[in-house]
């Protein structure tokens, strides 16, 4: 699968980031029993945080880009866990998708999509994943969508 | 077990709905390493979908109703992950309610209590479970309720 | 480790309580795989609950001494999944931070340093684990802070 997902991001032309390294008491992602988890991911892009509450001030579409900016950085987060060997990720397993919304908002699952679309592409077949989609009244630092993950890896 | 879940659910009057099919690049569940990860499950009741708001306009009992038919909805769920044999189920590990809810609502556990109590009537004492209930601000298509989990799966 | 755990806590001045029994059809933990899930844990301190919005009525000093009493609570439940055996306990994988919150809220991150930091402290390297901080519209019994987690278990 390794060359694979390389290729796939270079033909959707991404490049994951450098992820970020810890600052607090706890770390990106932690492996135990053939399971990564992955923390809370945010629309980070470029240092520049994706803000704005679904319903109020962002539309669905841009909190789509947000959802695909949390799964890129997942992603970046999963090859940092598998020291850039894609062989040892069998497969996404869970991803929680988490919408900075209004009480009315309903949209939760098309914005979510942006991050499971993604990882469908990017993953193919190993990137399906069970998930959940709520909607959350406030996110840290404002931000659109978080999305964290476990993925299975060897 | 197996022969015990369907009977209890005869007992109870509940046929357990055929799955909804994925809808979208994400999947209903994923095995890995032994636990079976279902996505969040809506209170979807013969097509319709009990919506409203937690300390708004819906009241616990129904709200209780709706975290039941989330958890009915997991068990679909969760039978069409073992293919039909019970006997690979271990048991419940944990599940996540989400209470779509006013910033006042107080009573999520007994409306999570729904859920609970449904699944250790169908699954004995294999369907206890840790558990989080947490309010939210709104939840996909205007849901009450949405509920997801993982168990334990041979 | 396990010596090292208790003599950190004692250092810390920190006994931690008896954890309470199940009330629900749900129990406080459950072993699976070598994982153990445990419970959304509320800040109860000596039989008294930290209540609150974050943004509204208490302010983020307060709400981390909440999630940190969280954290000691989910520890005791812990202490009791191993049989007060930390011997069997591999590390903590990851937690959810629950932030009871107006929609304005932004420093989720530092409330939950309140569970990450003790979690560190009492448990070193092995206390470090994933997690996700997010704001929530309502909590049980309107609960400031709510923090489930997942660790290994041997």
């Amino acid at each position: 699968m390794a060359n694979v997902i390389e290729s796939r991001l270079a033909d959707m032309g991404i490049e994951l980031p450098e992820p970020p390294p810890p600052v607090a008491a706890y770390v990106p992602y932690r492996i135990a029993v053939g399971l990564v988890h992955i923390s809370g991911q945010l629309p980070l892009v470029d240092g520049e945080l994706i803000v704005g509450k679904l319903g109020l001030d962002i539309d669905t579409e841009a909190g789509m880009a947000a959802a695909r900016h949390c799964a890129i950085n997942l992603l970046a987060q999963l090859r940092a866990a598998c020291g850039g060997d894609w062989e040892r990720v069998g497969c996404a397993v869970k991803i929680n998708g988490f919408v900075n919304s209004t009480p009315e908002f309903k949209q939760h699952p098309q914005v979510i999509n942006g991050a499971s679309e993604f990882l469908a592409s990017a993953m193919g077949e190993a990137g399906k994943h069970a998930r959940s989609a709520i909607g959350v009244s406030s996110l840290p630092l404002g931000a659109a969508v978080e999305v964290d993950g476990a993925f299975h890896i060897r």
